[in-house]
């Protein structure tokens, strides 16, 4: 870094930059200088590359500070209806560049830098990303964070700042290992701590009933320390905030009952209190049920509704601050938004205040809560979907059960009157299952408690309306609010796919080898093919009960870490890979890519350079994939399923930009009713067959011959093959020679 | 803080302040105002007095950090000989004011402050103290720090930046209640984390001797994350550094062998090894011998010496920077100074870095090691010193062990060959204690591996010398130190006395109590009892092993936290205090005041405005005391035994300035000897014979009469009773009418 660069290097610089907008270059050298100096303490003779990231970052932040306070202040003084966007997830990335380009900055930084001996990419790749997401959903969270500031509304995005976002994937002779990703180890420039601002969350005790109210008593307390993020809108010079949650145990914190060496025990048992902040849960649609996962979950619901409620009540009339006490205005000025069922104890966590704390009526109470809460359905998929045990629900938030319980006592009055008799009815639609455990189902409360739903594309939506039962009911209203996230400057996310199409990939590029050797004389298309992902979610140990995915570039596969099978299929793609690049007669004709820790960053930069985009879900799976629009809207071609977006997308970019194939919803349906032998299928593809012949005979890893007969064996007898035979089919003549 | 001052307030403030030295005052308030918009992220409205605090932090912070980095690369360049203080403890207490007062800006902030509607003295009060101590230790480590950068020494601080120091105590309902020092909580703006230099520290696996040397294999890493505060001389632009190393997991932390739902718990795990840096021990002067503590002490060791022999290894001959390899210059370019035995694992962990890793010859580096590292000693009460079970060594650290045994091989061998056949003698000077469990002796280990051994005053080293078994050999230099700390603004340290003495004191209250109540006409001079010290040293459940102290302003009064006898002796005071304080007979002649929490900013207080001060440990039990000398040095007289620093203080100040009193070193020694009759003594005063029938029967509070008796009761038949008694007797005539 701090060798001088060549003139070589120079004049490729200039010649790529250019010189507009760099009216504050000095200013930007001069700040850049004092950070270093003062705020990262350092002199040039000892500064790494990583302090020169940092002092840059304190640059572009600095222009940030009086935007944002501005921009809160508006709000204050104006008192707009607010949007809170509640998401476990946000999956932002990096921020510096995204900063730079919303104010303007970029060709002063870029000229300031170069003008300093500093190369700017070096220094963007110096920061973290902000991995606080699995993918889509998280993603969706930071887009439309991004969006609503560039559209100045007066938007919130409230989470939990995880100390370790989503694990690092490091590929180690070709198998996945995982790393904590510790990406506040060097500080994060971006977030201001808030601890002025923290809230008691409680969890636990009992609930006491009295004649005045109900009263939840004898509680854990966990302190909730706020974070706060600006998100800036392009351009526009508004700041929105970020405001995501650690977890604090409070000083007195298990120190009350203790014995000698107690002390130190007790110190060090915060950390259980803490751990409610620690880890982002690696489960993207897959509901795993811990006690951990439900305290992340009530943790910071209930932190942001004190924030929105304190808000609420400061209402400034003129150069008059008091203090608003009629609720009944809330949905006029409030709009909590929640991303899937994951922050659902807002429904729960806002009739307990209404009720138990500000003594509202529970017909009142119900009628605010209904008219301010809306709910994000983001997938049908049942393993996906949040069912909590009632015992578990019990014993850490006895008040919220009994809430939950005559919410759904009135739901089902309601059902009851209008289908008198039809218990079957009453059951299908209780927010309480009662066959086995008894359960919560989470999206039920959600659609119940909330005035609006949404699936995230069209056909989404409508599927959503035909399976739903509470929605069938058609008390409940859905929309469709496709996830269109345009104003972000860049795009990325993962979406999620069967394991048996992520073995189909990886199939299909060996007849592509296949291919090559047999005319090794034609005239093939080059194809690079690049492959991302990590192995994340629990899969069911008898069986594939899902995977993830697979496309031409970026896809993610996921299965609980370590888990052998599931790990084995990104072996299995570096091991085509190893053989494929090496093969002397294939050349540079086809080469497989293993992207290692596929994220956003990463996605940035290779979405953009994309010819071609696959999305083969299974039709009526794949929710929407935001993936999919990312891909389109840097121009690459897209050859999909009718599913999720791609539906839209069609529509939207005509279809001469898309190659759609395979079964329709419709045909899946049909195939699932009528039946179907996997061998058959198998028999009648002899291309596909000795594929799999030469993959599950150790063809090309002579050391390891019995590596991957079994996840090949497994496949060839899984029902699902078939639809996978079928796309494969299908897929050769829709994408042609490629 | 918002509120602008009332005229009244104004003119308070200018008569006390005047305006000297303001010459940066339109500086210092730019300065300021830039911090709290840019780093604080706030506008006058909505900051807080915390907030102001910060921003005059960070405005006083700027002016280190040039002096800083000129001083490092002065040092960088000069190469001198460089002081490494290693300790678990360094009892900082606040930084604003001394830095203020050291950079020469203390006016200049107290008017910029004024001019911009501020009390400085209220933002000082936000400051949390830096707590990393329990007493004396820890705050000569302070003041050592704040003494050589004042002297231009090329010092180097090194410890542990515990997560939590010492405890604070809140007292409710006259009784000690413990809470979590969670000091870091709003942040440190004296700190700036280094992760650039972080070090791996190694624990556990095994040994494999191999023919070209011995490695130490398998081993868990911790890695040392270093945070570096600046330490500023008094007005001589010199700026040391205290740097202090927290504890963090690798990122492939515990992630080898997982299985579903592992991951989550493996990074869950992580807070075992961050563990080793949460917490201060909270142990004065006693051992407890727990695996966390040890793990502690070579967690810095290990992290320290790395820096350390880095630092020797770049050396810089003119312009050029060349790597030093010879190794016998240490000595002239290293002094490692050892705080108490804690560090102690600096000796065999030097020796392992030379002979293992740098492949010096055992003898050879032996030579090296002794000539650089050196060791105070703290104490000579047995339950203090640090015996370490050796099973627990060969568990943790092994190779060290290895290296502990062949350095007691040799110095056994040198003894046996001086003294031949004289086996008593070789088990006395064993750095291994046979007796019982197999334990190794620190204080031998540091003695045989250290060129000089000081105590800490003149007495106490006298003592050393004539108690120690391995100096008595005079094989082993012993130098005296006493700990005249006198560089630094303020002064404060707690220092420990026994349990007998604590209520020594509080029935010397009582009989100030009696006298007046028996002679309320009588001309009393008005006196104010200050009490303050935290319960927090593991005792004897058998028997009072040790307590904390007393004296007229200040004592530390330990045992473990939440041990029901031990924080009897705080109710006992706050309950005479209860009924003296509210007696009308007394009225304003007698007062008795605990000071909760008290710490090195309350002493700061309390030290200067007392003008008695009593040291009164039994003579032979203090090694030093240092809170002794800033009374003194800030004009406090001191009724005090012929015991640590009183006799040097003695010689110094003159004896019209102490009262010296009770028995001496001797008089113990032959009493201890003689024997005594505990009854007979009581019986022989009473005076004192009253007062602890009064206590005893409740007579102060009716609504609990046994809350005493037992802790009285006890008293009364516990041997050291005696000099107590003897001490009251005595006192009673040095003391006079007070």
């Amino acid at each position: 870094m701090s060798k001088p660069l060549s003139d070589h290097d120079r004049r490729k610089q200039i010649s790529v930059r250019g010189l507009a907008g760099v009216e504050n270059v000095a200013d930007l050298k001069q700040n850049f200088n004092r950070h270093l100096h003062f705020t990262l303490v350092k002199d040039r003779n000892v500064a790494a590359k990583r302090d020169y990231y940092f002092a840059l970052a304190h640059t572009v932040r600095d222009h940030l500070i009086g935007r944002w306070i501005r921009t809160q202040q508006h709000y204050y003084e104006k008192d707009p209806k607010r949007v809170y966007y509640i998401s476990l997830e946000f999956y932002m990335g990096r921020t510096l560049q995204n900063t730079m380009v919303n104010l303007g900055l970029e060709n002063a930084c870029d000229e300031a830098t170069y003008q300093l001996g500093l190369d700017m990419e070096e220094l963007e790749d110096m920061e973290e990303d902000a991995g606080l997401g699995n993918g889509g959903l998280g993603r969706l969270a930071a887009c439309f964070l991004d969006s609503m500031a560039s559209l100045g509304l007066a938007a919130y995005g409230y989470g939990i700042r995880y100390e370790f976002g989503i694990f690092n994937q490091k590929i180690v002779n070709g198998w996945q290992v995982e790393e904590a990703d510790d990406w506040l180890r060097y500080g994060n420039p971006w977030e201001k701590a808030r601890p002025e601002y923290m809230r008691p969350v409680h969890f636990y005790g009992r609930t006491d009933h009295q004649t005045d109210g109900v009263k939840w008593v004898d509680t854990q307390v966990v302190l909730a320390l706020p974070y706060d993020t600006p998100v800036p809108g392009y351009r526009n010079n508004v700041v929105n905030t970020m405001r995501l949650w650690s977890a604090k145990a409070p000083c007195e914190f298990n120190l009350k009952d203790f014995n000698i060496g107690g002390y130190i025990q007790a110190v060090l048992d915060r950390n259980l209190a803490e751990n409610i902040s620690r880890v982002l849960y690696p489960n993207d649609n897959f509901f795993e049920g811990k006690e951990l996962r439900l305290k992340q979950e009530y943790f910071v619901v209930s932190a942001t509704l004190q924030d929105i409620i304190r808000r609420f009540k400061v209402s400034k009339f003129g150069s008059r601050e008091v203090a608003r006490t009629d609720f009944n205005t809330l949905p006029d000025k409030v709009a909590i938004q929640l991303n899937d069922t994951h922050p659902a104890m807002a429904i729960p966590e806002l009739m307990r205040v209404l009720v138990d704390e500000e003594k509202l009526t529970w017909d009142n109470a119900w009628d605010i809560c209904v008219r301010t809460c809306a709910y994000t359905n983001h997938t049908v998929l049942p393993e996906a979907l949040e069912r909590w045990p009632v015992d578990l629900f019990a014993h850490l938030l006895p008040r919220h059960l009994e809430i939950v319980f005559e919410i759904n006592r009135r739901h089902l009055e309601v059902i009851a009157a209008k289908y008198p008799g039809d218990v079957d009815r009453l059951r299908r639609m209780s927010l309480i299952e009662e066959e086995g455990q008894k359960r919560i189902n989470m999206a039920h409360l959600c659609i119940v408690g909330s005035h609006a739903v949404n699936g995230v594309a069209r056909i989404h939506s409508d599927i959503l309306k035909a399976t739903m039962w509470v929605l069938k009911l058609k008390l409940y209203k859905c929309n469709n609010q496709t996830m269109w996230t345009i104003r972000a400057p860049f795009f990325s996310q993962s979406i999620r796919k069967p394991l048996d199409q992520t073995t189909c990939f990886c199939l299909n590029t060996w007849t592509y080898l296949i291919g090559i050797k047999k005319e090794p004389n034609k005239l093939w298309t080059p194809r690079t093919i690049m492959i991302g992902g990590k192995v994340c979610v629990s899969i069911d140990p008898f069986g594939i009960r899902r995977f993830d995915n697979i496309r031409v570039t970026g896809f993610v596969l996921q299965a609980a870490p370590g888990y052998h099978t599931a790990k084995m299929i990104i072996r299995l793609i570096t091991a085509i890979g190893e053989v494929i690049n090496n093969d002397p007669v294939v050349g540079d004709r086809l080469k497989v890519i293993f992207l290692e820790n596929y994220r956003v960053t990463l996605a940035e930069k290779a979405i953009p350079a994309s010819d071609l985009s696959e999305q083969i879900s299974t039709a009526g799976t794949e929710a929407s994939g935001t993936g999919n629009m990312k891909f389109m809207l840097n121009g690459a071609l897209t050859i999909g399923t009718m599913d999720g977006a791609n539906v839209e997308m069609a529509e939207e970019a005509g279809e001469e930009n898309l190659f759609i194939f395979g079964m329709r919803v419709e045909d899946v349906e049909a195939l699932d009713k009528k039946g179907y032998n996997a061998e058959e299928y198998y028999n009648s593809l002899p291309e596909l067959k000795q594929a799999i012949d030469q993959i599950a005979g150790g063809f090309f890893s002579p050391k390891q011959p019995d590596l991957f007969k079994e996840i090949v064996n497994m496949l060839m007898h899984h029902d699902r093959l078939v639809s996978f035979h079928w796309r494969c089919k299908s897929r050769c003549s829709a994408a042609g020679g490629g």
